[in-house]
């Protein structure tokens, strides 16, 4: 497929959310932050945008954080590409359905969010056969 | 500081950018990924909104890769964070002024991008006095 024909093909999708609940400033919370980074192999494709965007609202949700901004991308001729602005970091997701392979970040601080939540729901919703996680703490103070 | 004056305080930026050259489907890239995950302390306190997009964006160009969207929000009464959604994944930044540490995270995917030389724009925009660097290679096949 020739380039030109990729870019008429694709679409954007941004958009500045309204926050339904008060934004609780993240300086006032607890820095440490924790980072899961997934690796979600031979699961369901998704590949309807707005289908993957109201996924990790979801998610986002589950994991008791503030989304603030959303924004994906529809790739032609297939892959999506995604991530939520959240209060406490970033939801972040990048498909590539040819590998059957997506890569999966949750990346939340403060003592409310429940990032381990938001990656139980992605994986219910995405069912992949194979999962690795790490989990990487961020912003360790000596 | 109330809640309430914390919402009022905060400003939202959003958008879905113009792409300067032809958006090559990273569906047709190699797809493993290299995300850098790098935690910078005690570096320079950059508040202001639009030059820290402006600063992400120009990080993008140094990796080589396509900026799609951005988005950012300034805390109230300080702190920024921000993402940028690439075709090649996504570069963020998350700060916490009041322990002097920025949380960034490169992640580019194929053959063209160059993920540490947006590491090491960033480190001479911010000079951090301390770096830690993880590498983490993304969809390894087995």
């Amino acid at each position: 497929m020739k380039v030109k024909e990729m870019i008429q093909n694709t679409a954007f999708s941004t958009q500045t959310l309204q926050m339904p609940e008060p934004l609780v400033a993240h300086s006032s919370q607890k820095c440490l932050g924790i980072h899961l980074i997934a690796e979600f192999w031979d699961g369901k494709i998704i590949e309807e945008q707005k289908e993957v965007e109201r996924i990790l609202l979801d998610a986002a949700r589950r994991a008791r954080s503030t989304a603030l901004a959303i924004s994906s991308h529809k790739f032609s001729p297939y892959g999506i590409t995604a991530f939520v602005l959240l209060a406490e970091s970033h939801i972040s997701m990048h498909s590539w359905p040819e590998k059957n392979y997506l890569a999966i970040d949750i990346f939340t601080c403060g003592e409310k969010t429940m990032p381990f939540k938001a990656l139980e729901y992605l994986k219910e919703i995405y069912q992949p056969k194979r999962v690795e996680v790490r989990e990487i703490k961020r912003g360790k103070i000596r």
